[in-house]
């Protein structure tokens, strides 16, 4: 009803069709009750969590540009502005599609070129979502170019390589990442300032920024208060603690924003975010050639999506060390409400990078498979851990921003079974079991240690 | 007679044209005495600094690459260690030669070709400096190839663009400044990774990554005490507070470090530098071909050596602002000095980074400028400061580790008057005084005062 509301207040013509869409998860869930008796309330909670939020995302009409919206985040949020009534244009290099190329890999769920999931779109939804294929890191020109012709009034910026993984395979993908996230990012904040145009940055950091265990407690949302030598109180940037060329990269973005921010008033909006787990979101479920892409590779793949898809196949789940790393997760289906939300709430002029941790819930990883192996029975193995971390640590986050503008998010407990079901069951055959074991490792000891551990 | 024991000690021949190389800065004071009574006593301290230090820096003979061995810092650099006995091989593009002509900018004093001052160090000194050219950005399979057959045991990291102002005049300089510097540190890393080597880095940063007045007090090596949320103690990285691109490329190059030392025990010296001074060192003199670069010009002449060229020439000295900004300052030779020191007292492995503030000095810099305007009358003119930066600043900043390690620098007031006569006056006739001036604006604002200024 809110989502009609809504479309109410925007002054939108309300059709029969658009009815259909909104009330379509619903419809959904009382079809398939019988398929799986367990799913029921785990999908009711999720579905009426998904609708909760959508009176406090209301903002006026924006023209946004979505760097990185063909993948795992970029295109479910794309979809989710449009679905709000922003201007959306996507860009992408596909760089997505290609490593998984490079890889052997795919996507479990069939994802659609990006010109079809946008023409699909614009038939479903009668919204125009424009696509411009360009790369952040080789086409600044093009990219100055374009954010002046287009002047668009937010850039949200997952352009980025986002395997933690991938990112320690070996010196070809730690120079990448390095290379294309730092270049990009600050080719996206140069374009900006020589435009001389006021657009607002949404990027999409990570909870690894901070590290386990240095923020004296709860860690904080970007900025730690601390007592400097003479008794100084001073808030700072929260130290970073990267534990991947990943991880790292985000951390240098974040001294890319400060600056740019403080010496040429660029307005940041900087979101560390968990591991996201899950699929679909209300607007990639309307059709299957929105499906969104699902990754359940070594590389790839998130640990609760690999262990979703493991459930699904009945092999045991792949647990690195003990298991004892606790981890801050969030559903995809939240990410793109949590940008929406920052794009609706951009910091003021002269404010500084504004962060919000964008988070539902942290989990331990161990307890996380648990819970998958009580539901399923699927087993559990335990792995040497081809990283270099803590065995144990605890977590303890604020996301207390978030929340305050209304986000309410979906948690694994809730919305865990739905995903094996629906997505990780439905396509198990297209998946390649070969692909799931790690073959990242961190550093020459913990291939080492690996090794040893295949050959017993 | 300190570095003649230093000879003996290493089982050198001590033959005569040794002895008079060494004594030769001396004889030449003394031959100068009469050309200018003023330069005497500064000259005298200077030469006996020079001299002081040596039995400090005696370590064994290492092999010792220098990146960027061709540049301002690099070449004297270069000259010490193989005067230490190291065996020196300097790799660089020439790539601030190449910027010169970009600028249509040339160092002040005339340098010989990288071949000829290689050449000319081997017949006068009877060492072997050998010379490769290598992009440490673009040629990384080279510069992975070169380290497996050379095997240094040390690396000094000198290569990136060093001009803050540089750093800040387009969105091309921006651009190149924050990929070559930031992908040659990480093609580096990366590459001693590969290569399985235990090099040790020692890399050339700046005080500038410090800001200005956040630590609460005297500026440490580093790492900074403070009291987390919770009461906590801890030691942290100094938080981050670059003025330029330039800076915030070394703040990017600190997290790289930090990461790589963490997650693969790289040993890493990081030495935050002061604004370098001066030109000639000990063995810089010791043949006019072997000269170092001075610069002067807006984009590479930092402020002290600036004022000298204006000095020299009686033109007003140009202080940007009110001249509030107090800065930390080192001369060239100190430079040579400290990365001698810091390779003859690396980290042991397993350490975390060492940092040292690699200072002499602070000093205002109307300061310094009156105190060039006392000596010379040649006046002061001040202008609309080109940077966005703090009007005033006072600055404290602890050098203990080197000091530990018995450095006892130059400083302004006892090595000044010899610069200026001896190569601001010597060389005046090769300054293009339309370069002098500053021509790279921090922001739209900055440059838009500055037309303001000019127009008045």
């Amino acid at each position: 009803m809110r989502e009609i509301i809504i479309a109410i207040i925007r002054g939108k013509m309300l059709n029969l069709s658009y009815t259909i869409l909104v009330l379509f998860p619903v419809i959904a869930v009382a079809l398939r009750v019988s398929m799986n008796g367990l799913t029921l309330q785990s999908r009711r909670s999720h579905t009426m969590s998904m609708m909760t939020m959508s009176a406090a995302t209301i903002g006026p009409r924006k023209k946004v540009v979505v760097l990185g919206g063909d993948g795992f985040c970029g295109w479910p949020t794309s979809l989710h502005l449009s679905e709000q009534d922003h201007d959306v244009i996507i860009v992408d290099n596909l760089s997505r599609r290609k490593i998984d190329i490079e890889l052997g890999c795919d996507s479990l769920t069939p994802i659609a070129s990006i010109e079809d999931r946008c023409q699909v779109w614009r038939q479903i939804s009668g919204k125009r979502l424009r696509f411009r294929y360009l790369d952040l890191q080789h086409d600044y020109a093009e990219l100055l170019q374009f954010l002046k012709d287009e002047k668009p009034d937010a850039v949200v910026h997952f352009a980025e390589q986002r395997a933690a993984p991938y990112s320690m395979k070996d010196d070809r993908r730690k120079r990448y990442t390095i290379d294309n996230n730092l270049s990009g990012t600050h080719n996206l904040l140069c374009a900006i300032v020589e435009s001389q145009l006021d657009i607002h940055v949404v990027h999409l950091g990570t909870m690894g920024v901070y590290g386990y265990g240095t923020s004296g407690g709860e860690i904080p949302e970007g900025y730690l208060d601390v007592i400097l030598p003479g008794g100084r109180s001073s808030k700072i940037l929260h130290p970073a603690n990267p534990g991947s060329v990943y991880h790292l990269t985000k951390c240098l973005d974040a001294l890319v924003f400060q600056f740019y921010n403080k010496n040429d008033g660029v307005r940041v909006t900087d979101l560390h975010q968990g591991i996201v787990w899950g699929t679909n979101t209300l607007e990639t479920i309307r059709d299957e050639r929105l499906i969104n892409r699902f990754d359940y590779d070594g590389d790839y793949g998130t640990v609760l999506n690999r262990f979703l898809m493991q459930a699904a196949l009945n092999i045991p789940l792949t647990v690195y060390g003990t298991g004892g790393q606790t981890r801050a997760f969030i559903h995809i289906s939240d990410t793109a409400r949590c940008i929406s939300l920052a794009i609706n709430n951009p910091p003021k002029a002269g404010d500084k990078v504004e962060i919000f941790n964008q988070i539902a819930e942290t989990l331990r990883v161990r307890d996380l498979a648990n819970l998958i192996n009580d539901k399923t029975g699927c087993g559990i193995r335990n792995l040497e851990n081809p990283r270099k971390e803590d065995a144990e640590n605890d977590l303890e986050v604020s996301n207390q921003k978030f929340c305050n503008l209304g986000l309410s998010p979906v948690t694994v407990e809730a919305g865990l079974l739905d995903e094996v079901v629906n997505i990780a069951g439905k396509y198990q055959q297209r998946c390649d079991r070969s692909k799931v074991l790690p073959n990242s490792f961190w550093n020459k000891a913990r291939a080492d240690a690996a090794a040893t551990d295949k050959a017993r």
